[in-house]
């Protein structure tokens, strides 16, 4: 894998990147689609590729359980196995293993859980987890951290830190799968000083990316906001930056003015599903009644396929009748907006006026926030 | 509309025809995708159109209750609503008021119902269904019929029979939509001679084509290939013969058989949702387990983009990890079988081998139908 930094950004921290990857040239900041299931809800990997992404994400914890990562490897990975020709991260697994399973008990040496589909039992270690992400094949595969509760006090936080680094050096030392990236993780929770401690004992490390992890586990926006602010410039300046699990438009543009490169969130999947579209005059709730005598598209300024054909009145109808084509196209739009956002930042930061071209897409979705009320 | 039959099959009633509308020019035999709420489920109508379609078929009830006629006339009718620019055929809604909603009276007059989803009152009457397919739009509009259910006795059979021939004559003399075509149907149950006595009444109506309903409601299905095979040909030869509501394959080949231009069917559409695909080697159920290992398309002859990109082992995964792009793929690939299915019938028509086509298709699907237990 190979990163460089084309431009900084004249007045943020924000800078224009390109990581090359086995599979794929990525321009960053870079939003990744998340494919939970080795694909990305509703989508074809087409459709994916259409909207310009390059490099999605898929999660190890939920193909290590179905179809295994054995499995997966018969069929020449999972780039193969769903399709989908580009570039592919995927997590350690650790993540759902805390959120999702039940049973779990942790150790020094490893996380035991038990599958949410059918209770069999599974251990996931450092080196496990490295080993099923090479089994999977992916261009870059995380390394196993403990993620503490949202609510964790400090002491918690601190031994799960600790356990995190040590569990780092282990994924290092585990053999590397061919043409694969590993990515180290930050963790701390909202604890300034654990934070830059930790991220001291991360950058040290050989590893080709560094993330920061643990965000968006409930703590107040304004605080995750300072943080990747204090944090994002202090990450090794040559290696690639990566947000992990954010976010919203408004957090996207908040990480890329403090140097983050890389970004996945569910959020234009999910709220797709539940009816939310994102444009650039703000959110866009389909339940909403006004919407039944549109015959606008989303987003008149939108070249995406789903604005170029259906009415916001017709994509009512289709959420309303609860058929899939309904989540699809939406989902579908959201993830050409999200593309589009990324790559208006990157225009943005190339002429150096990344804090205006943020300022007007905060304006929208702060303004349609205050008025967006349920029908 | 215009109806001409361009070749009779040499040694069956299988006819080859075209049938042109105000938007499309329709190859016969065809089969028409079901577009219940103004969408083939899961489906875009590009994804329709590249099976071949250029027919399909959208349901009076569900889009009188949601969004309303009147809603889809200020959309500029159904296909604009919808993005489908070629044809589209409206049943009468008397076959979802007599199987889907609740507390109905019926008399000479009218049938009275409650919505399925809200329990509102609405009217339907003869003049009222013509008038909801004339605000919707669709190139082919079907009288409103009474349909007695499955085990209705020969006496309600002939009572609902003689209803449906008034109210056939009450839709003539509705005003006619510009260039909407009104087909007639033919009931009788199971009863031959009601049938016969029945199509007699209504081959001497000036409508531009003929439907056989009522099938396909329980009867064995030897009874209907039996009456189909006795009333197709004796359907008025110089106008389209639709039979309502079927069915598999092997169905449509019989139908074709017997000299049926026209068929529609959830059946593609709605298997596809419970995992069963249909291929030239037969039905493929990819609940079963074996489907784990198969690196295969479901079908290696099929040139449909499913079978160019994915395998039965991916396409079982999506199935099995319940996200919709599962669901949809096999959509997809079911409706260009179904094309496909319609489209070598035609050439084998013409050819005057329909007899030696139909043979081969049913022994695949009679073969895998012994064997294929789901797992």
């Amino acid at each position: 894998m190979n990163f460089e930094v084309l431009h900084d950004d004249a007045s943020t921290n924000a800078r224009l990147g390109r990581l090359t990857t086995a599979r794929a040239v990525v321009d960053t900041p870079v939003f990744m689609p998340v494919g939970t299931q080795a694909t990305v809800k509703s989508q074809t990997p087409d459709e994916v590729a259409q909207t310009g992404s390059r490099l999605i994400l898929a999660n190890t914890y939920h193909l290590m359980l179905r179809p295994g990562a054995e499995r997966v490897r018969e069929f020449g990975g999972v780039q193969r196995f769903m399709a989908w020709p580009h570039a592919l991260l995927t997590d350690s697994g650790g993540y759902q293993v805390f959120s999702l399973s039940g049973l779990r008990k942790i150790d020094d040496d490893a996380v035991t859980f038990r599958s949410h589909i059918d209770g069999s039992k599974h251990v996931l270690s450092p080196e496990r987890s490295m080993e099923v992400q090479a089994l999977l094949g992916s261009d870059i595969a995380m390394v196993l951290d403990e993620c503490p509760p949202g609510d964790a006090d400090r002491a918690s936080v601190e031994r799960a830190m600790e356990r995190t680094t040590r569990w780092a050096q282990r994924c290092l030392a585990s053999p590397a799968a061919e043409g694969q990236a590993r990515f180290g993780i930050v963790q701390g929770a909202s604890f300034l000083d654990l934070r830059l401690r930790h991220l001291d004992q991360i950058a040290q490390l050989p590893f080709e990316g560094l993330a920061l992890g643990g965000f968006s586990v409930g703590e107040a926006i304004e605080i995750m906001y300072g943080l990747v602010a204090e944090l994002g410039p202090k990450l090794p300046a040559h290696k690639p930056r990566y947000l992990m699990g954010v976010g919203k438009p408004v957090d996207l543009l908040r990480g890329i003015a403090a140097g983050i490169d890389m970004f996945d969130c569910v959020l234009p999947t999910r709220n797709a599903r539940n009816g939310q579209a994102l444009t650039w005059g703000g959110r866009v709730n389909l339940r909403q009644s006004k919407h039944q005598t549109a015959d606008a598209p989303l987003d008149a300024s939108c070249d995406c396929p789903v604005c170029q054909s259906y009415s916001r009145a017709y994509l009512r109808h289709l959420f309303m009748a609860k058929v899939m084509l309904g989540p699809r196209l939406i989902t579908q739009h959201n993830l050409h907006f999200y593309q589009a956002l990324t790559r208006g930042a990157r225009e943005a930061i190339a002429q150096d006026r990344f804090a205006a071209y943020a300022k007007v897409v905060e304006d929208k979705f702060v303004a349609e926030d205050e008025v967006d009320t349920p029908d």
